[in-house]
């Protein structure tokens, strides 16, 4: 079977033996933002045509290709879930060269009602939940998710702007004319850490990294690594305070998940990390249930 | 005397009586951003040569003016200070036509030893001061002051970056594509401000505003308001938390400072507004102090 997680701005595929190995792997541009509308079978044919000619005849979807402006909207699913309801709400779609079918998204509401989704990540906690049963997971990226698994299914998760918002700040503010590009400073990340650790908020925090460097206490090159460190640090202090964890299950791309894993660990939290292609195996879970393996 | 607060992006000149009433004023572009190295004197005397031509011969300034990218650098003066050390080390500016004497920012450490800067503020305290002796002062602006008076010196004061932050936000993240141009909504403003007040931290819930729009609960319209109220709800809840005072002294323009009196009111702060033009009354103060009044 194949596996597709096609998000807004990549796609990534797997060819998938029947006990889950990854045999082939596709990665590449061509979100579903570059696709026009009507136009996604011929976008899927061209990206996993060779596979299907080579006798491949079934294709499990995650991602944003399920949002409102994908292939087909599928209506997000409330949590708590987990594999089953997902996979009894799967969506078929109309694909002439294979069987296809969508991996909805998942939505939950806060005390005062604000609403959360996800769309991708849901098929990542498939993946994990039946081998941790009960777990805090942090999926970092531009819209970091932390969800929470019990008894293995998903019962809630927040998502935090992180990514986004260090980009806007670090090239859209007075930041930006303090700061060159350089390599990761540790030292300079572990110093946002601590400060996200204090009272004042993060609003206030950020002014410090432009007060630091006019004093000569930060420099240009360690400027974006503070202001990672600051807004990490603010992400975590905020998921932990509303759970109490003390350990976390991490999941994500080899230089974020260091950063996370670093800021975690130096609040004395214990991390572990999982593959960054745990989607895959989600991806196989459902195939699984579907009987497509 | 003639009053000028030079800043980076304007420039406001007051023609003062010997009372401190403003018999002119002059408020144009021209900030100190636009003036070429070397160019200070002859830019001062373009803005204010017909007062001078008129018989006036003395120049008190504050703001960015006195950073080092502006006229003459003068050095912080660390809190806690009042009206008369900064008078003892205001600093004579080299200019033909007049006295002139630059007033000094402030500085100041927070416990974790990150220092924090005003210039311009500091003038606009000194003429509060006298008036209310004990007080939590709020300066909404790009970058907000929030400054503590006791027995009528600054004592200490914290900045938050939250005009600034709302423009990168609102114009280069995922919110600037569902919200349009639209008139304060006091309503949505309300909703961001209420859910300041909860937990989950600021990062996640900026992304609330993304997602009340995904399940049409918050309009395109209302996004700005919304978001406008969120950043202001937690720069409101980090500094109210850090003094515990029920009364706030509000300078500012006029409309900022009505969204910063209806986020205090909505958490039940007494709010005491003065007027935008203090900085007027600041610069006589230091005027009178020098005996040219």
């Amino acid at each position: 079977m194949i596996g597709l997680d096609w998000g807004t701005t990549s796609l990534r595929a797997y060819r998938l033996a029947p006990d889950g190995t990854v045999r082939e792997r596709l990665d590449r541009p061509g979100g579903i933002m570059t696709v026009a509308p009507g136009g996604f079978p011929a976008a899927m044919e061209a990206a996993i045509g060779p596979w299907l000619s080579d006798g491949e005849n079934a294709v499990v979807l995650c991602g944003m290709v399920g949002s409102r402006q994908g292939w087909v909207e599928a209506p997000y699913l409330p949590c708590p879930a987990g594999a089953a309801e997902l996979a009894a709400a799967t969506i078929e779609l109309p694909f002439a060269r294979a069987r296809a079918r969508l991996i909805p998204g998942l939505t939950c509401t806060d005390a005062q009602g604000v609403p959360d989704v996800m769309r991708g990540e849901e098929t990542k906690l498939v993946a994990l939940a039946p081998r941790l049963r009960d777990a805090l997971v942090c999926l970092p990226g531009t819209h970091a998710k932390w969800a929470r698994i019990e008894a293995g299914r998903i019962t809630g998760f927040t998502t935090h702007m992180t990514g986004e918002v260090f980009a806007a700040l670090s090239q859209h503010t007075i930041l930006a004319r303090t700061s060159t590009d350089a390599p990761h400073q540790p030292g300079a990340f572990a110093r946002g850490v601590a400060q996200a650790q204090q009272a004042g908020g993060l609003l206030h925090h950020l002014f410090g990294a432009r007060t630091l460097h006019l004093m000569d206490r930060l420099a240009a090159t360690e400027t974006r690594s503070y202001l990672s460190g600051l807004l990490i640090g603010h992400e975590v202090a905020a998921a932990l305070a509303q759970t109490g964890a003390t350990l976390v299950d991490l999941v994500g791309a080899d230089a974020l998940a260091a950063l996370y894993r670093a800021a975690l660990e130096q609040r004395g939290i214990t991390v572990r990390l999982h593959e960054p292609d745990l989607v895959a195996a989600g991806l196989h879970a459902f195939g699984s249930s579907l009987g497509w393996n």
